[in-house]
């Protein structure tokens, strides 16, 4: 059977802001630079799940899109869309709110759903801006 | 001569909340929805300068691209980047930190200079989702 | 007090077929070209909904834009997504399923609920394909 | 020598509908929702040709782009484009028109025409909407 | 009968510099900056085309967009894609490689064509780099 | 620790043709067609820097994207941007300014001090046009 690769969007508006509590504010804006800025700001994120599985024999589906996009949005989304991922934000609490700890925290709240669904988390991307973005593939 | 319009896009990531202070939470949530969410949230902005003049005989432009964007950096971008809208912008102090005003606000930081520049100001496009925009053209 | 546009892009899934029924399919496919190839084809239609306003001196808005996303799915999406606009659309019975057709329909059924929101129609664009758009105001 | 990726976007304008004719109606709508409406609907599909190899010492190129595009407008897209995929095209004969399906069979129609340019198809994606698309890499 | 206005995208991809003859290259790089660069640099330009007509009786159409593209291609398109502006094309002879001379230089190829295609050049919008674009409608 | 891949996009505007001093004009033409034009042509390069590596224990980041996009402006970009790619650029001297070779060369001017930042370099992308990009990944 062949093994396929199917890949749902979805987006969410959050704010953040990057500083340690351990850390100085002088040391926190060194290092974090304008994202450590004291008030916060945000973005528009853009995440991409990808799942890899062979097709269902009678759907010929790998899994079927809207009930993964049902779950990312349960399991992910509806705690991160118009949220503050420093305070609101479950499974992201005390970690730093990098694209990276993102990016490694959703693929944790997805991979095991995602596998009682009959196939595998095969990667999770996360944009953070037109020209950042973070992948992670369980490695 | 010619009348053009010459169009500049910048960017800023910035958080903010729909809430007015002289309203209970309740009614706030009522009326904004998770745009009220009490911790913020945030967006990446896009912004749309559109500029109208004639071109100047020596170089056949309206006006110069890297200075009028120097000229939104210093009189927007800057305010607004990495910052809370609703805490960290001058211009914004005192209003609701909806597209409309931010539209409106932008177009009152940039009508002077842009005439000092010998050119018009034409019109201000923010996007705040690839969903919804706001656009504001003096009138 | 200031008036301002505001923009909902909406998106729907459709097929349809370029053909006059009382045409041979020869001069269908003269005239038409792929378009009325016999069974049909389709698109992703993206639908821009530009509405015209002051502010609203509680919120700021010009019009929720929730409720302004609800009415266009309610009037137009329902009526569009997943379905084919030669047979199943209402508003364009007896008409060719052109972009000008479309563009025009959607304004039509869009025009009164708009106007019963406290703002105007501003403009309706249409895009077929990454290469084609069709717009219109009303004139 | 190195080993190099080289990707040509095409893309196509199709109608479909999901229904497996040895199932009822009712159980079409309840398995495949909107996707199995009665009349169909359509979509632009945009679809990434991968295809790997070394490089040509004459002319520096892993294989000619514009021979690569030929090939496969003339294997892949004019069955395609401007279509119904469950009725027009002879390579989805007797399959659902799933984009898992429709990327396995693209990357079948392409492989060896491929090989014959002296390269490998390394992945085929066909992307249905802006949220989703199907990866397949030939394993 | 409703005026309606129809887009059409073309795309090239052409060489320029900016420098006048009878300037220094210290004055030519004192005023247009790394676009003075003496051997030149190049953009994929992206050209919307917007026409405004009634609707033919007959196709519904304002104009056929394969008759446009066509048009668009023979009079501006096939002399700037893959050229150098400031050597190749016969109607910016002359003149600085600008996007506003660009941009009215285009409008002066279309308009006298379009019209007797039966409807009226309505803008010519010529974009350089995703941040900078400029348009003309002919005043 | 885990793996995680961050991109980096830059852009440069860059004009260039395909040509071998050791071929006629004729043959030139034959082999490589518009892309040979005698007086060159450009494009809007876009460019994706991959890296690949553990998460800094007091930052999180795989390695700081200011810095990275520093780096990759010092290295590449400064050397592209509105440059003639076959006159410039050091880094393409005696070679075909293809998108394969750029891709390769990018890839050897990255490697080394990305190695020094404490990360490894997994891929460089080069899009040309919207519909060709090339990928390298050191293999």
């Amino acid at each position: 059977m062949p093994k396929i690769l199917i890949t749902r969007r979805e987006r969410f508006a959050a704010s953040h802001r990057l500083a340690r509590a351990d850390w100085s504010d002088a040391r926190n804006l060194e290092v974090f630079g304008k994202c450590s800025n004291p008030n916060g700001h945000g973005h528009n994120y853009e995440l991409w799940v990808t799942v890899k599985g062979e097709q269902d024999l009678g759907t010929s589906f790998v899994t079927d899109l809207s009930r993964l996009s049902r779950l990312i949005n349960e399991r992910v989304i509806q705690h991160l869309d118009h949220k503050n991922i420093d305070v609101d934000v479950p499974f992201m609490r005390g970690k730093l709110s990098s694209t990276e700890n993102l990016a490694v925290a959703i693929w944790h709240e997805l991979e095991a759903p995602i596998k009682a669904l009959g196939c595998a988390l095969h990667g999770v991307k996360v944009q953070e801006t037109e020209n950042n973005s973070v992948e992670y593939h369980g490695e």
